[in-house]
């Protein structure tokens, strides 16, 4: 599945083409690796711009970024043997080479179910821990709202602050149902359904002593009434900003920056890659939460590698809870 | 001179309204200070406006809040004596009440400047040095932008980033001399005029390899065009934002925040009231610098309590250079 054409908005059916190639031949100290289910992350709309960002957007003509995991299925090298789960930048593609060398295939111990690998093992598990432990800096008796909190990194990022002594934990989602899952099945305080509810009031209803740790997957709107919200000290942690991927311009930003004077607050971005050294740390914590049912997840999987740009789409429309997975 | 009409924009002649009371007598341990000097801050522009904020607004008929230094006239109290100045809330008025009790009023050593006591060693300059160091945590290396160079603050946060080791300070100002002024007269590298130049431009040709700290005292477009040229893990410290002051609806916000994610970058806001228990030790390497020449300053003296207001509008006009001080 290539790039066909730059999106302008949503992603549409000319955005991707599939083209059929033979399947690549493994040199030596490669191995072949038959691609089985594909992380769907909302960051591969951005590499669809011709924009600069962390890094360089999608050739038009080049396969689709993306994550994945395979199965080894041929291997010319002692690292990779038939059998082996792999998880790596896959891409949208049937097959991939893994390179013994450049080790940027990794393998997954035996008996992780692949959609915990591309979960709270993954990427976005990932995301939410450091995001919430190292950039936001959680402690005990903060108020701690999450924004896209029925997504895959949002759900764990709600998850790990009730874990780590959070007073409260608010979560926003985009229907009743994701509500009530955040709820009844993650342990969140309270949810706010931003579709149906004024945010920027239920924030104040349900934070009256302020946000102590805002944790952003949206940006827009809800990113502002979260700043207007801030307690003294607050921590805005920026990890993504759907709601303005799908932009074709730019929209304005919110208009309270200057709360974070009032508040002397901090706003911060990151990005996981950077935290790529220390994931066995994390994935050892995140075993352990899961084990223990502290961390729980859901994964909403579409069948079929045709199918990874409406799997794409899900994320903007908000049709998921948990993490999307391309089953090929 | 007390507040008679919250101003809507700009503050005019019926925002305040000059009135003669008998002054005051000071009780026991208390005494009488007559104010000779006031401090001109941007910042009671904001406590005139009936809005939340880090202090409550100035009550309609209440004297305009504000620093300044007074003499004391007549004391009954051992603390403070007869001919002593004394810094503190003197609020713009020709007398005010110290109470030894409350300590509210600080003694001012013999030999400082009253223009020394009220910029570099005063708010605007302890405002500086806390930016800088500590919320901006400056390295040698760091490439430096400051806007509002030619302020009391910027003017002081620059010549700090110099003194720090910055590989390069530049200074956004709004008049051909105050550029002049910052890169002639205070070290400064480089300087933009924010009034002739398209300052996104210049900061591509002034900052090619970005921006490590940007220290804000505008908000608005600039702040936009800083956030668009920061360096991986640049930091952005907001100090305030004279631009959107005399604005009445606030106007949209920034539209680049997603850069702090792309860039992993800080934005934090502070308060230098925070910072009062560590005034001291920053006086202390501001005393060093002054004698070494390697922070200076400028005053712009306005005569007469009855022009006080003038005296604050001109930060707005930008038509003063360096710290606005009114003397009565």
């Amino acid at each position: 599945m290539v790039l066909a054409r730059r999106p302008s908005g949503m992603a549409d059916h000319e955005t991707v083409r599939l083209e059929e190639h033979d399947v690549p031949k493994p040199g030596p100290g490669e191995a072949l690796v038959q691609v089985r289910y594909l992380s769907i992350d909302p960051t591969i709309r951005t590499w669809m711009n011709d924009a600069p960002g962390y890094m360089s957007p999608i050739a038009l003509g080049e396969v689709v970024r993306g994550g994945g995991i395979g199965e080894v299925v041929h291997s010319n090298c002692a690292r990779y043997r038939p059998g082996d789960l792999v998880f790596g930048m896959t891409g949208w593609q049937d097959y991939v080479v893994a390179d013994e060398g450049s080790g940027a295939m990794q393998l997954i111990p035996p008996g992780i179910e692949p959609g915990l690998a591309l979960s709270v093992f993954g990427v976005t598990g990932m995301t939410a821990y450091f995001g919430i432990i190292d950039v936001g800096r959680i402690t005990k008796d903060d108020t701690v709202v999450v924004s896209g909190a029925a997504g895959a990194t949002g759900s764990v990022a709600g998850q790990i602050a009730r874990i780590k002594g959070a007073r409260r934990v608010v979560g926003i989602a985009g229907t009743p149902a994701k509500c009530a899952w955040l709820v009844d099945e993650l342990g969140f305080d309270a949810a706010i359904d931003y579709r149906r509810e004024d945010v920027a009031q239920s924030l104040r209803r349900l934070c009256p002593e302020g946000i102590d740790l805002y944790y952003d997957n949206v940006g827009g709107a809800i990113l502002e009434a979260c700043l207007g919200q801030l307690a003294l000290h607050g921590r805005v942690v920026l990890c993504g900003a759907i709601s303005l991927y799908n932009e074709s311009s730019v929209p304005p930003g919110p208009r309270n920056i200057s709360n974070l004077i009032i508040k002397r607050a901090r706003m911060e971005g990151f990005l996981v890659l950077d935290y790529v050294p220390r994931f066995a740390e994390a994935q050892l914590d995140m075993a352990t939460w899961v084990a223990e049912g502290k961390v729980k997840h859901a994964e909403h999987v579409v069948e079929g590698l045709e199918h990874s740009l409406d799997a794409l789409n899900l994320l903007f429309t908000g049709a998921n809870t948990g993490k999307v997975i391309v089953r090929i």
